[in-house]
């Protein structure tokens, strides 16, 4: 099957908005081994919209349009998507009593032009909006199956996954055989080591391995085709595990869950502690472990230290330490890991000291140098790494490196350093991402 | 002028990539009142490549193309653009002096491919990349001017902004009047709180002002039309001025530079230093304004106080007053301001405690509230607020709030209040962003 990703609407033609939407519906369309040959956004603008969906149908199997589904005057989606195919609009009372049903929830009132969000083409099957006032439809014309959606990206991924992406998998399971894919993460090696690695996995013609580069990870997506669904998941199963044997460590995680994620829920699940003390990373490190919602069953906090004095006064760093070695040294980061999870009363403390530039190198202290140290009731480790990135992608591949330290710490693997980076051919810098 | 804007690569089609190079592109074409009309990505597939650039070609005036110009096999920008529009491909002596002389700077070796970058399709301009190995080139077809850029994204703004928007801005003068345009950017007030404000400003009919909401900001963006840039420019100043006089400290800064930018350098104009204290925001001020090269010169650092432990231990926040008042109270919030102040020898603290959700609230305490607190010399500010907003941009609009409440501080300004929003008319929760 051939794929276009359509969105719609004047903000992203003014570059109001980055459109996260496209990506997404075409990893969705990947994971079922769609093959998305076209992204297309156009204004809300009902000639440029016809044209566009008229030339969708002509090119590709399947159209995943985005957007233009709100209440307002400039929503004309369903409108225009009726006339390109000369369909009438038709009410849907269903549709009415849900859109009606989220206004009494949310305690507002319901306006005229909410209630025109009931109305669809002639034929086209209704997919709640359990999250929002916009149903989107599924329509099959000239050959080409429409799916509209909302352009709210929450309210887009779960229409996507619960409605959208069962009835793509019936169809494309009826034109040829099922297909399952899942996506595992991976950090610390290169892309080009991980294909080494894994050269002889997946040859048979039922199996495919993928491999993307999302700095600072790489991802694997191993994919199976089978003649059920029971075969393909069962398969991809094994082939998984397979993988996994392979790399150990390396595989973080699987699907969307980020290293936050990942590293949160092992401390949840081993009842341990974490306090950071972050000089380089400027609180990054916190940032992110905060974001997952229920952080502080196992976040304590952390001291953001960019400032010496903040480093001896909550840290406790022995002014002869800074003195005699700098801020950026190995004995400095090994008593701010220790500094900070004594103060906390932490299980293990994670600390970062490094120069993440543009400016403030030296010949012996260079841009992209950066320690790491994590603390715990065993002792204390730390290493040193000079990644050559802007500042951005620095503070990130170390935030990204330390939250791995706690992983692999609580798991019991070695802990990621440059000579485990040269053992498994992973040293050179990551690519950019693009 | 109309513009399409053509973004290349397989990477994005199977959504690997957020592409945020369109949104770019498209507002740079804004800034000279240029519309795209059409933005579209393909494979690295020729025939596809090649119906792209000859429907460009036949529907819009302008096309700024993004990637396909490295040097692997996968890259046939060049190579397809020609062949679409019947053009040999010539060697540019110059470009490929300027790639060798890029190996020689950075010390890697120049393949054959490499020197393959400094072929050009017949007729072609070639626009230098001073830092990378792809030029990008200005080309002529059939009625529509090519731009053809570097997908890596600060080669491609660069490339943009010093090669290919001169010559838009001279083309689109050529064929009407001079535009120039700005950004504003405000914060605290909601859109038609700020459209009603500026209702009698740019009535005129050679002057423009557009809205944009950019989550957690509403931008301004004043243009101007006139027979020369000198008066395009003297007009546009003038009515910048205007604006700024009506809106007060509302405008907080221009073009790209955010809030982050604007706070750092008026810390360091004054000699003054932060510290911040964060629990909810779990380090996301600290991480914010630590984000902007030389931040050490103002920024001493912070304590993510996400225990109640370290909010006693760390902030000297008194045992008594979170038995009484819970972490989440005005009366925490000042002492954790203030201690945080006191701890770090800080001119300015700035403090937030609060319920980010989605769990955690009860009755008294939504999910949404959060306390601000903001310590100096003179005292201490603090001011609750509600939030109705998911976790991620809870977290953004107070970091934002209180980076705010540190500018205006230092500018003389009132604080942002839920009164002086309730008097402006910005107390609606800002929109979604889409």
């Amino acid at each position: 099957m051939k794929a276009e990703v359509l969105t719609i609407g004047d903000e992203l033609l003014r570059g109001e908005i980055i459109d996260s939407n496209k990506a997404l519906l075409s990893q969705r369309l990947l994971d079922l081994d769609i093959e998305t040959r076209f992204q297309t956004s156009v204004r809300d603008d009902p000639p440029d919209m016809r044209d566009a969906f008229r030339r969708a149908a002509s090119r590709c199997d399947c159209v995943l349009v985005s957007g233009g589904l709100g209440p307002t005057r400039d929503d004309l989606t369903t409108q225009v998507l009726a006339e390109s195919f000369g369909l009438e609009l038709e009410l849907d009372e269903e549709a009415l009593e849900g859109i009606r049903a989220f206004f009494q929830q949310v305690g507002r009132e319901m306006t005229q032009n909410n209630a025109s969000q009931a109305y669809f083409p002639s034929g086209a099957e209704v997919l709640p909006n359990p999250i929002g006032t916009a149903p989107g439809f599924a329509l099959e014309a000239q050959g080409a199956l429409f799916f509209a959606m909302p352009g709210v990206p929450r309210e887009l991924q779960r229409m996507l996954d619960e409605q959208v992406m069962p009835r793509l998998a019936a169809r494309s399971q009826r034109d040829g055989p099922v297909v399952r894919a899942r996506l595992l993460r991976t950090f610390g090696v290169g892309e080009s080591s991980l294909d080494s690695q894994l050269s002889d996995i997946a040859t048979d013609a039922d199996l495919e391995l993928g491999f993307r580069t999302s700095f600072p990870d790489n991802t694997l997506r191993p994919l199976c085709r089978a003649a059920s669904a029971e075969a393909a998941e069962a398969r991809l199963a094994t082939l998984c595990a397979e993988i996994r044997q392979r790399l150990g460590a390396i595989v973080y995680g699987e699907g969307e869950a980020g290293m936050e994620q990942v590293v949160g829920e092992l401390l949840a699940e081993r009842g341990a502690s974490l306090a950071v003390a972050e000089s380089c990373t400027g609180g990054g490190i916190a940032e992110r472990i905060s974001e997952v919602p229920g952080a502080s069953r196992y976040f304590l906090g952390g001291v953001v230290a960019y400032a010496d004095s903040a480093k001896r006064e909550l840290l406790d760093v022995p002014e002869a330490l800074l003195a005699r070695h700098g801020a950026v040294s190995e004995p400095v980061v090994r008593a701010m890991a220790e500094g900070v999870r004594a103060r906390f009363g932490a299980s293990l403390g994670i600390a970062t000291t490094g120069i993440s530039g543009p400016g403030g190198g030296s010949d012996d202290k260079p841009v992209g140098l950066v320690h790491i140290a994590l603390a715990d009731a065993a002792g204390t480790h730390a290493e040193h790494f000079v990644f050559p990135l802007d500042r951005a992608r620095h503070r990130r591949l170390t935030t990204q490196t330390a939250l791995d330290w706690v992983r692999r710490r609580l798991l019991g693997a070695e802990l990621i350093g440059p000579s485990l980076l040269r053992r498994q051919g992973g040293a050179s810098a990551p690519r950019d991402a693009r």
